[in-house]
């Protein structure tokens, strides 16, 4: 079980990684427009939904924040204040760089932790529950929204840019 | 591990479950703005991405073709012949029926199967890896799409249709 929760935040740390490089692709074609890439920040795929600099950081503290309570690592906190593309690829940084100081060991016991956040009002899930239902569904939410966003805005990126690299084994 | 795979499948499946809700938000957004609810079907959020009919298609698929190829329990084959939001609904449905008829013993061994598909051309996958890199990003891709092409276009969903009910115990 623990090794599985290791292995999930490790598919996101990647995901992140692939984030990481939609945001490169993001800055050169608001160069190659002749565009200030700020722009970027403020699109919403709906005028009531967050915009895109909030999906970013949501997507980073998702998967933080989760480890964070499933290991009882403690890891930094961010100010949400990104102004810049290069600035949430610092936070985006930041994130895969706590994921990397974590191991399997550290999600011991997690699927029965006792889980709160101040917003649900002293209402707790289990660790277990709380992976599930709460984590992974929510970390991928913002970040397809990010990934839909700079598709649909004309970045050059695909679904094998969504999805990275797949460990396969060439045919035998 | 086997009881994380069932665990998995088990949210895909209360994710799909909320899908259909979303399905039948739309017929009735449709019926109050006198539009023909078929309209949906062509909806896409980039010109150069698959339409919403194909979205959840594939969504449907990801999560049947994941559980079966995991577990070898044969599934339904589906024509890919919708076109309605009823029809969707009953192919949805099949799916979840699919997917009740599995228990946890089902997955054992899951992780170190070798899994491939057509369009990989012989190339291969352990269980553990087509799980993780292909299953569950490939189901929240299209799942997500899915939901943001209806908020575009102002079906009465929110957050918490996207999540659905959580796991959670009162205040102590």
């Amino acid at each position: 079980m623990r090794a599985m929760y290791y292995e999930s935040f490790k598919q996101m740390k990647k995901h992140l990684g692939q984030l990481d490089k939609w945001l490169v692709a993001a800055a050169a074609h608001a160069e190659a427009k002749k565009f200030d890439s700020k722009q970027f920040l403020s699109l919403r795929l709906v005028v009531d939904q967050f915009a895109f600099v909030r999906q970013v950081q949501i997507a980073c503290d998702t998967v933080k924040l989760g480890a964070a309570r499933l290991t009882g690592k403690e890891a930094e906190t961010h100010a949400d204040n990104e102004e810049t593309l290069e600035q949430l690829r610092a936070r985006v940084s930041s994130v895969i760089g706590y994921l990397d100081g974590l191991t399997a060991k550290d999600f011991e016991g997690a699927a029965t932790l006792t889980i709160t956040q101040p917003r649900w009002e002293g209402k707790t899930m289990t660790g277990a529950d709380y992976f599930l239902e709460h984590v992974q569904p929510n970390f991928f939410f913002h970040f397809t929204t990010v990934y839909a966003l700079l598709r649909q805005h004309g970045v050059a990126i695909g679904k094998r840019d969504y999805l990275g690299a797949l460990t396969q084994s060439a045919p035998r």
